[in-house]
This record gives C-alpha cells, structure tokens and sequence, in this order.
C-alpha cells in the first residue's frame, strides 16, 4: 500500500521514522518526542539540541516578512524550544539554501535579525551551511545547557495546567498579513503593532523559563508553537494523562479580542489552534500556581494564567465552556468545539 | 551597491556573514570556518558540532540516486565532517523538507539508510524536523566527541602533504550517472560498481581518522568534499602557508583511469575539482610520513599517499607537472593547470 505523506501527518510520520535510532542508549536521556533532545555529554553535563526548518512558502512568505524579521524568528523558534525544556540556549547553526535571485544584502539583512536576539540572549553562531536551491529554506539548530531538562512527560493527575502570555496573538497578526482587507485598516495602530509583531518576531520565553526552573516546581512544559489544543496533546499523550481546559480562563489579549470582532473570527480559536505564539504551557501540582503567578508578577514577566487541570487518562482532553458543557479537544479540527446554537 | 549571489560566491558569503557571531568567546575554540565548529561544553569535554544542508536538483537528482543511498549519503557527508576533525561522531539530528508528491515509503527508505550508516558507526539519530515544501531538502547536524580537535590550521612549511583513498572516483561516477552514453556501457561492471559507489554512498574515513589521532602527528586535516584544489586552499589559506603538490603522485584508481580514457576526460582534472570523495587531506611533518603509511598498511586501511608539500605563503598554492613546470592550483577554475601544447 502506497501512503501518501498527506495521510500519515507530521506526527503520524514522526512515529514511523522514531524506530531504529538509538545505537548507544547510554548517552541518550531523551530522544526524539521532546521539545529537544536530551544528550548525556561529560559526567555530570546535560546538552539539549533542537533542529527546526522554515521554509518559504509554508512557514513564512518572502515579501509579506523583512529579511531581518525573518532572521530573528528563525532563531526565536529554536530558542523557544530550548525556553521549553527550561534550559540555556549557547550555541546556534544556521544552514540556509538560498534561491539565485537573492541580493547578498537580503541575505545579510537574515542574518542582522538572527546576531540581533542571539547576542541579546549570549548565544554564539558558530556553524551552518549555505547552498543554493530553488527556495529559500533555513533550518537552525540550537544547542543549549539543562540542568534537569523539564520534559512533556511529567504532567500528574490533580497538577494545573497554565500558560505564559496571551496565545493568539500571532494567529491574529497572521490574519493581518494575509487577509488585511478594509479590517484591518480600522484596527488601532497599537493594536496592530502589537498583534505583527507577536507574529513577525516572536520572543521566545527564556526568562519565563529561567524563574520556573528556579521555582523547581513544574511537572512538564512545552512550547506553543502549534496552538493550546495540540500542545496539551503533546503534554497528555507524552504523560499518559487527560486534561480539562477551561474556555473562558485562556487568556486573550485586548489586541486580539478587538482585531476578531473587527474580522468577525474567534479569538480563542487563534488560541487553540493558530500556533506561533512561543509562549510556555506546563504543568504544576495544584498547591503551586499561586506561588508561580507571584514570582511571574514581581519579576514582571508578563501574564501567566491557570487554564485547566491534569486528569486521569482514560477522561480524554476536554474543553470546558462557559455553559458547563464539555466538548473534546481535538488537535486535528478546528470547528469541533463550536457548540450549535 | 546590490550585489548577486553568484559574484560573491559560497565562501565569499560566509567571510560577510562571520562577524558578530560570538556573544561568550570563552566557549568556542573554533566557530565558523572549519569542517566543524569545537565547543567547549564542560570542564574537560570538548564537542564537535557541524550541518550539511542538501538540496534536490543541486546535490542530488531524484531518480539519479535510489531514497536509501541519499539517506546514506546525507549522513556520510556529516560523518565525513567529524572525521575531518579527528573527532567521533555520537548524535546526529535530521530536518527534512519534503514535497507532496513524495510517498511515505520513500521517506521511510531515505531513513533505512540514515540507520544503516548510523548504526555501524554507535551514532544516535535523536531529533530534527520534518516540514513540507516543494524541494527535497535534507539538513544534517552531527554531534562529534573531540579529544583535541585536529584543525586545518596547523600545517606549516616542510610538512608533507597526504591523501586518503583514491580522489576522482566520485567525480567518475557522477560522470557515468549524468552522461551515460555508449562509453559507460564499455566499462567493466566491477569498475561501474566502484565508482557508482564512490558517488552515491561514500564512506566516511572514520576509522582511517582513528589512526591519526592516535599516531598523534597531523598538523591539519580537512575532507575531501570540494576537490583537492579547494581543500588544498582551504589548509593553505587557513595555516597562512602555501602549498606544492605533485601532479603524477595524486593517487588514481585504475577503474577512474578507465572510465576516463573511454569518456575522454583527464582523471586528474576529477580528483583536483570533482569532490564528494571523502577522503582526508592532511599534514605531516617529513619525517612522519613513512610511519602513517606503514600504520595504514597493517590496518589495511586503504591507500594513503604522499602528494605534495607545504611551502612559505609567499610561494602560492602550486601543482607540479610531469615536465617540472609549475601553474596555480586555482580553487576557481579547472583548466588553469592545462599545458599549452
């Protein structure tokens, strides 16, 4: 039988490459399935390292981003991963394939918005690769330090699920982009600033990480880079664990909530299913989401918020709506907790 | 002034692009300019860390080379990279990029031979990316162990200057793969063999880099990826030395000796600028010589042969010809070194 990739997915096809892989398991302390891997490097030396691609056409398009912007959300992608696993990014690699009608300058401008947030976070470039190809491709990886790498898989029954920030900004300045229309031109300008720039050159939430690793208290984190409803996916599958997410308690920004009315969306679509937001979504026993808000506000790290609750597996992932009314959260589809009426 | 990519060229682009790339020196002892990059990761531990980026239709030719020998291969350039080092390789991460059209089972082959170069050498594949688009890309990072590193800036004058294996094959290969024509179908099939393989699955000089290091006498290594001319000039550039190297003492292998007297090409032009052999080029001082040789021997290792020497800067990068006179080895062009008459 002839399965066409279409049919499998990103993850179905993860599953079916991840056999085979492993050839000396003692320096291995998390493979693929993770954020980033986890590598045993001296005694007592934990290394993490992610790989992510973005390639023109499908994760960006030329003309509707800078160069520079470009650039700089390359890197924030693979720095928010490393953010995930609570770790410290130190070392990136950039390889890029690049079409024959780039300017040299275009190129430069890439790599300004890539020195720009790697010396804001200390994080040296010291490799790559540059071909050419038909289409502008970038593909970084990000080596960084962990203590104990706080992985997907640690999410218990009873812990409170929270996030930083306010997910579906960056599908709404996404929206901008692509469908502006006269919309758009009745956003306010700050508004629109803010919800491009959550788009265009996302920050990954380092210093977000940095305090949870130092509250020591989070079970599982993960980036959202693919939405909420796909992240507590990761986060329960990987946990062996259900979850319930509360509707009204995911926090939207003003910016967001303004823009949708204005294009008659659902700003809590874009938070559960738009991605790109680089937030963290993680996991603490109950007794510890009051001390996590405190520290976040004293540090001013911005919103963090309680938006669910860890279950039992066999209670699935549910999304609990103001009506009391439970529908599944399901990461393939996008309509299905729409209740009629 | 707007400036194309073609008139700056690869290594061009790279010398732009290498500053302010270093935000905490004192963790890199060697960033971008090297076959890989050497990192400090704890008190004693040296890592090794390097990306090769191929591109459909610029590296390879879907239909020229079966899913499982691109597989292979992707993972032998990086491998190759690490050997260049004196290193040993232990964790590799895959981003791919992958068009519609493409089945699940032809991924699922271009991973059996990742594994199965992989797995003969203890090396963990243990993360990537897999996304979409319409060109067949695969990105590579290979994570080394270095004891210490072997750069290609140590060579200095009077060294000797070594290749491993028998350079050209490769570029034969490529010649029977891209102008078939009634000379191919003269040659030997155990000649076809040979030099197909050099081609689509090379194999990295892992073991032979072994031996180096141990023998502990190369003041500069570098693998033979763009053809001798370019990795002579890369030692040469990167040592501050210039170089003498002895036309009639580059190593042929009789099959390539064959397929070029019958296709009408010169073999020497094919070992100087073909590439993708993967042997090493390194240096000895002269009196070395004579033992790697005899060590290559008893580990029946393949050949290793002596074919030139390091000179002064000021005397350039030189190929001797057969008469004793002397022309530029120009990494540009691959007619320079030609006779008149």
């Amino acid at each position: 039988m002839i399965l066409k990739l279409s049919e499998v997915g990103e993850f179905g096809l993860i599953k079916k490459l991840a056999g085979g892989c492993i050839n000396d398991i003692g320096s291995v302390i998390e493979g693929i399935g993770d954020d980033a891997a986890v590598l045993r490097v001296a005694e007592h030396s934990q290394l993490l390292v992610t790989s992510d691609m973005l390639v023109d056409g499908v994760h960006f398009i030329r003309g509707k981003i800078m160069p520079w912007q470009l650039g700089y959300k390359a890197m924030a992608v693979s720095l928010s991963d490393i953010a995930a696993m609570g770790g410290k990014p130190r070392h990136a690699l950039v390889s890029i394939a690049i079409p024959p009608a780039i300017t040299v300058e275009e190129i430069e401008e890439i790599y300004t918005g890539m020195k720009a947030i790697l010396s804001r976070w200390a994080v040296n470039l010291v490799g790559g690769d540059t071909v050419k190809s038909p289409v502008l491709t970038i593909d970084v990886t990000m080596l960084g330090e962990a203590g104990d790498g706080i992985l997907r898989s640690g999410a218990r029954p009873g812990d409170q699920v929270l996030v930083t920030g306010t997910p579906g900004d960056s599908a709404a300045g996404l929206e901008i982009l692509l469908t502006p229309g006269v919309w758009s031109e009745e956003l306010l300008p700050a508004d629109r600033n803010l919800l491009l720039s959550a788009h265009l050159t996302p920050e990954p939430a380092l210093a977000q990480s940095a305090l949870l690793v130092e509250l020591g208290c989070v079970t599982s984190m993960i980036d959202v880079s693919d939405g909420l409803t796909s992240e507590i996916n990761h986060i329960c599958d990987r946990s062996g664990a259900g979850a319930e997410i509360f509707a009204d308690q995911v926090p939207l920004s003003a910016p967001a909530v303004r823009a949708a009315s204005l294009c008659g969306k659902d700003p809590l679509e874009w938070a559960l299913y738009g991605g790109e937001d680089y937030g963290l979504l993680f996991t603490v026993p109950p007794h510890q989401a009051r001390r996590v808000m405190k520290s976040f506000a004293r540090a001013d790290l911005g919103p963090v918020t309680v938006i669910g609750t860890i279950k039992e597996q066999s209670l699935g992932q549910k999304l609990v709506l103001p009506s009391g009314n439970k529908v599944n959260l399901d990461p393939a589809g996008f309509n299905h907790f729409k209740e009629n009426g």
